[in-house]
């Protein structure tokens, strides 16, 4: 129930960030709801269909439908209100990430993967729906661009999961630990202005 | 036989839209081959590998490969005169994208998919052809840009085609009549140039 | 096991360009990683989901993920000395169409695909990384802009397998041999400027 909830807040959120992304696009409502949409499963479609696990998930559970469409009304409707909300947004993306991530690797598991494949459809799982995002909107993928740790705390969550697997706790635990890490590290890189640099060819040109 | 034509002159008229858009970006013939294959079949591609139905249709199915390679050589060597047929061609995009959003939510019926993502998958097939054709071209796709009332009448028509399977008519009516409603409220939509608002946040920047 | 080396060669050299294409962006090393990954697999994947053959090649054989990673490290490390290998990259890139191009076909063979058919996934797992690392990277990809004979390499090759398939020739040969062409195509076209004109309709705007 407890990460059902989490579930539904990070959708929320992801699509949120999805409809801020269509409007300054100056999209009309139609393509406000595909971005938002895309942006809050993008990731779990990419996991889904790569691993062969069809029809994906979204088509078989109606409740992101549902709350996508309800999310793309609501921030539609309040979009002068919406900056109001920034922190909690940010909060729940932070917290859908670190979800997202294992759920990604749990789906690894049960297909049967290594554990470094795993990790990487934890990432692919919280990174991709922005990736898509950002193709549809015509801009390069924001998460390249180093300006956040995104990437970089969904890697750490997957290994932490396997890492809290081989210790004596509880599978509540397991699960929980990782997406406590990924909340972490992204708030205090965030705080701190930690970014990874960016690495181009300077003989270049 | 009939709907068979329908589905010819619909991936007709769809390869040669991607035909014009590669050649407004100066491709060669590889990439303008290649755009029209995508505008003509990625709607149905993305349908197929996210319910799980592989290989897709078009690599089981080769009528699709031959009428692509025979609209393109006709689009490249009359390309100068395929302006007379823009309303041809705009008549068969219109009677196309009705009977793929029909073919569409038949798939998902078959994979026991739920009605409302039978719409969507029938609004998928008919729209996002024209989607990746567009992030191929590095543009953003125009269906969000809300120049035409274009997922609106896909939508339509796959509600109206579980409103007509609750009628006591015949499976060919229910099968015509929502194609009849995507080209009236398409054509209505362009006579009338209707069209949906951009949203935009002026609270913003 | 000569061709495992190929196959090794080949995935750092689509890895390594996609390092290229990644550095010119300014992105972080995350980025970059992922620029390079998809490079290297993003043909071969969308192969194994058209055709339904999942979890996807790279997913299964961890030798991919390693070669990558470390030719990224390598890449990123000696950036400034990899000018002077640019003609062994060629090479290695050239073979690796090559053999990626028999891959393909021969995976559509087994998919029970007809020969037409295999040739498109041959010419997709060649070409379709560069494909999708170019739209990553927010530009028009490169191969349809006739700049080089690469599709028309791929196709050549491909078409050419079944030629030879036909002939009392040992299947070894049937391997190797549209990989020479493959090969011989591109390093004439390269060595002679050849090059596809691109298709433009002088008569709109």
């Amino acid at each position: 129930m407890f990460y059902y909830i989490i579930d539904i807040l990070g959708t929320i959120a992801f699509a949120i960030s999805g409809v801020y992304a269509a409007m300054s696009k100056k999209l009309d409502p139609f393509g406000v709801f595909i971005i938002a949409f895309v942006t809050a499963t993008g990731g779990g479609t990419i996991r889904d269909v790569i691993i062969g696990k069809t029809p994906v998930f979204w088509l078989i559970n109606y409740t992101y439908m549902y709350v996508i469409v309800g999310a793309v009304i609501f921030a539609i409707l309040f979009r002068k209100q919406l900056r109001y909300l920034r922190t909690s947004l940010f909060l729940f993306d932070t917290i859908g990430i670190g979800l997202y991530t294992v759920v990604g690797v749990e789906k690894g598991i049960e297909a049967g993967l290594h554990p470094f494949m795993c990790v990487v459809l934890g990432t692919i799982t919280a990174c991709f729906g922005g990736v898509v995002r950002d193709i549809l909107c015509n801009e390069i993928p924001v998460i390249f661009e180093g300006r956040e740790i995104y990437a970089t705390a969904c890697i750490a969550g997957g290994v932490s999961y396997f890492l809290f697997n081989e210790l004596p706790i509880k599978s509540d635990i397991i699960f929980a630990a990782p997406i406590v890490i990924v909340i972490v590290i992204r708030l205090l890189a965030v705080r701190y202005k930690l970014a990874l640099p960016a690495i181009e060819n300077k003989d270049k040109r």
